[in-house]
């Protein structure tokens, strides 16, 4: 098929071409004399997406999924009590590691479309007086249902009931693109992947913990070994990894960082905002409903999309592929089926937007959903118009 | 500015990655040994897309300027009477160039908005007892105006008149991407560059000639070098050029060629038609008109819409560019500030168009037009998707 | 600095252009409807690599350490016996990891520039009549000191022994290269990475499974996520991964493979044999000794060369790193300072060679090490030319 | 086969690898409101290239051939006199171009492997009263021999015989590669082109322009309309370009006049002369002879180097291109079969020219010439590592 596939998944997301410039290298020596000349401007500069002043970030050849293990294996032991909830695919993927890896886990299950619910966490917290609970865990964006969680309020909650815990976020598909403040939050483990708002090829995992989270790493006494702190800190402190590093992604994550400064945090998360908003009126225009039930856990990098009873969202995702060369996302687990994705965040703008919202008007209206043609991207348009810089709106 | 810059313009066009990865090479010697053995699949397959049998194609590193250069100089000489027709920026240009090189030049202008006056040229054709019309010349697209003129009427016109002059083409914004047949239809030298229907950078001139024009070469005096026919001839015949070609870009040639054999000249003929339909239909639901006076001039590789009174187009092209991160053609001579271009030829396809439809729609709304939002976009993909293969139609 | 830096460590190693080209990708959904089709040639092919015909393939995006620890983690359990050698750094970290995951770690020691002590492993286990070692460590190629073990005379010692203990071989630096038969010598769990014989950037593990390995892998009762068969084996079944795989890797992988296919195991095995031989002949002629012992321990992937006393290696590699943009391996662990290593394994041939040896002259003399200008090189290059297919021997 | 190809012709040559990412690009409008603001920058730094202060400089979409004819054609008209030499293939070429542009070529023929007759130019430029010759010509480096002709003699030259002619030189294979200065030297039009010193791609013409030559091309009357300097003056003024420019060589143009620039001119002719000097070390050591015959006719871009009697050196690059993937450049013309061409010009360093030395020894040695193997290596390689800076000489 002829011209560009369109990519609008949650992840991977589109590359900027200045990093696609910079992958587009030779192989060179992780060994170099003058690697380590490279590598801290990197620490250094993740270290301020994250907005973590104090601790310190792990670079790891892995996904996000291998990011989640060392933060758990590091920190924590077998048997540890913890504090999760489940509203999503990727909280109910966390849980079952968290099992997995032998954690007495306290899930809290709540509604798909809602997110983490502060005030059982509030509750709970303060029941613990004898902080049996080791750690709290956030799922900051549930990239299935398009539901952002208040990780601010779940840091309110353990200052009021001054508990001790330590506060894991799964920033996966948050961290560069939304608000997010470790310092400030005091989340002691954040984890990231390259390929979300960081605008690389999947490759890199991205873990970013407090000084406490250290501190608690020197005790837990989880078998690990690829994924361990110890030996990526030893060899981070000389400029150099543990292992062979994924070079090109590197490299890459040069180019995106620059890129991310250069925007600068507050205008990407505005940006995503506007983006994500213009989403969301399409899909009012539609007369359809996203997944997170209320105003408050709408995500502003991805929106999960209900089609109408009768309808399978797959076929949706389906025909926009091959019949638009469109990739949406797909419906997982308890939604699959009933949803389908657009992705907003990374390397986007207005125009890739509209774009998006005319191949889910195609292939909805193809699998017999009766949107009016042109009203989504309609909606979208006139939003971005009227919220762009410098604001225009003489045909209003 | 974030996400992907969207390039609307009739040319260059968007590069298939396919070809930008061929181009993403080490140089190499254009007299290696087994150089020839991959020069020769190119004239071979490059002869094919002009639906050129018995003469021949040369490859120059020019634009298609060059190329325009390089037919007149091999085979007219100063002097030489020639019948043009003059009807936008481009047959301007083309004109003038023809009168630059000392032809005598019989310019017939007509409406921009038409194209080649058949009639006209029938008529003077006719008249022509002498036959001191030495060659007729055809702009096959107008890229100014959006305006396809009808070749095989005027080779029935030197037919009818049984004139022997040569049949010159411009086919810049035309081969490789609508109907154009070099042997049935007669045509002596057919123009092309790389940057339009043949998805590449700019950079290469293409020149395809008849056993005719061959013979006429022979004949020509006009001082010529660089773009000569028997340099070319003497070198092409070994397999390799008379000076250093643009071997990255003939690498990119190879790519292309290969997806143009694969996709077929037919059907893309077809989805260019159904992509440029779909722009006129986003026209029509604006309540804008094309510059194209009758569909019968429509092209289906450029729109240029005309802006309403008041309006100044360039100010809807540079609000695209900067607002939207999107490439709109500008109006050139007479209809600069009169109408924007909307390229859609090419590596493009039904959602790349939505995305160039969404940017007019708002950039327009930006600049006082009243276009209803979502109106043209909602037409355009409306169009795509009844016309899709295969036909789904259900929600219609 | 000018001109390309030039790249001979054991990894990573050259990306060939077309593998380079195939990763100069746009980002694409690893859960497009047509991504299976995609993936499974990637498992089927790698099996070939490895010469397994009936278990399976694991592709991990880690490095080759990550897949070592897949392999651990998954058919051993905390406690289990194992026999292991340790005869330079990677064989060395290798122990290390089996220790941290509580395995009870047989380990013999062996002078450096030696390999696997096939005799003492024979002893072992006929001794063993209680089968308590539940696996046997080979390290095929140790990365250190240029030491290639014999793989095939472990297994033969199994055999003898008629005992049942899984065989691992980590191939990290010798698969794909060098000949590796997993079928034919029994290997269970055999290791290698994405940026050695495979010629592609780090970042992708890969681990090839025997059918015994895989039923191993049901009772292992370790804690894993991230690098778990099951999970593994659930989604590649249906052509996908448990989580976000390297697709720009995976895309770099095809075309790797089909280098591979295309050049053929034997001819790739010959090559490096070739090449390896000319630089032995270029440390002969300058008078120094690689670390191997004795020609049975040659690896034809890297040659660690023996400095003579006084001089310290790591100079040598910094002098060719910055005085000739030339990147040499270092010394690592108990040889660090004693040698200095060229990588002849991947993308390498001849004239590549040439260069590396000619860097590694300059930079021995500059640290005055009195070798004959030439003398290395000129060895090289006659023993590639009088072994160049077709043979020419004119000179000589 | 396998590893990397290596190119050592004396054209195209190596692409940096900033330059190739930079080339790594979609499409782009070169009408886009930005644009000039991207082309002032080059236009100013290729000025610089050249040390032209108070000229202009043109880039055309084409070979250098392209701006020679462009040179011609804008200056001279037909009948004029002009003063050349010829004494290789590209001096032949460039004199066959003048006469079929109808001037009255006056060419003083000098053996091959000596250069511009500066004594018979001398007398011929004094003889000249009455300021007949309107131009004379130098070909500052012959690519096909190897020769650098002394530039700055000529123009002594010109002013003692207080000479009006204007200056041509053909700079193609020494721009940016060995010392030249327009602006000094009273050069009134330098021809260049990308592929040589810029280390680009072909596919760009550069000629560069002293006022004197601005004025001439007002007066001259040539046909001309591609090449002609009144369009590319009104366009380039405005920033952009009378035709479609090539716009992939021009972003990767920027990148290699950075490179340019961040070496600095002095340290690039001294890098030439360090590597020049090696390969002729090297060629002694052979027992061999370059073209050039003297010392002050040796040219640090490229050497020809001439084979034994009974040698066809058309041989022995073939043999290094079928048997050491090594490009080497053939004998051009009357030196056909006599030389093979050596090119270390561009990006280039010493690594690289050992490997060109290394396959020259091979391929010499299976066509049967007896060249110690290793000594044009060995001289070469001493050379460089004694030149380096910072100076090591400890094994010497």
């Amino acid at each position: 098929m002829a011209g560009f596939t369109q990519l609008f998944v949650p992840g991977p997301t589109n590359v900027p071409e200045v990093v696609r410039q910079a992958m587009n290298m030779p192989m060179e020596d992780m060994r170099a004399p003058d690697y380590p000349s490279f590598t801290r401007g990197l620490f250094t500069d993740l270290m301020k997406v994250f907005r973590n002043e104090t601790g310190r970030v792990f670079i790891f050849p892995s996904s996000g999924t291998g990011a989640w293990e060392s933060a758990i294996t590091n920190t924590l032991n077998p048997g540890d009590r913890v504090l999760m909830s489940r509203f999503g695919q990727f909280s109910h993927l966390w849980v079952d590691m968290a099992e997995r890896f032998g954690l007495d886990v306290d899930v809290v299950d709540v509604e798909w479309g809602t997110g983490v619910p502060v005030e059982i966490y509030t509750e709970r917290l303060a029941k613990d007086k004898e902080h049996r609970i080791k750690a709290v865990f956030v799922t900051h964006n549930e990239t299935a249902t398009g539901v952002t969680s208040d990780v601010a309020a779940v840091r309110a909650a353990l200052n009021a009931a001054k508990h001790p815990a330590l506060l894991f976020v799964d920033g996966v598909s948050s961290v560069g693109s939304i608000d997010f403040r470790q310092e400030e939050w005091g989340v002691d483990l954040a984890v990231s992947g390259s390929q979300k708002g960081f605008m690389l090829p999947p490759g890199l995992g991205f873990l970013s913990v407090s000084q406490k989270a250290l501190a608690a790493a020197v005790a837990a006494k989880h078998h690990r070994c690829y994924f361990s702190f110890e030996d990526q800190i030893r060899a981070n402190d000389t400029g150099f990894f543990p292992y062979t590093p994924a070079v090109q992604l590197l490299r890459g994550l040069r180019a995106a960082l620059d890129l991310i400064q250069e925007e600068g945090l507050e205008r990407i998360f505005e940006r995503h905002n506007r983006l994500a908003t213009g989403v969301r009126k399409a899909v009012d225009a539609w007369g359809l409903h996203v997944c997170a039930k209320e105003p408050k856990w709408h995500s502003d990098t991805v929106s999960a999309i209900l089609v109408p009873e009768g309808i399978d969202s797959a076929d949706v995702v389906r025909r926009a592929y091959h019949g638009y060369q469109t990739s949406l996302g797909v419906g997982l687990n308890k939604v699959a089926g009933k949803v389908f994705r657009i992705g907003h965040l990374g390397w986007v703008n207005e125009v890739m937007m509209c774009g998006a919202i005319s191949a889910a008007e195609m292939a909805l209206r193809d699998c017999g959903v009766k949107v009016q043609p042109g009203s989504g991207v309609g909606a979208a348009l006139e939003h971005y118009r009227l919220s762009a810089q410098p604001a225009v709106a003489k045909a209003a």
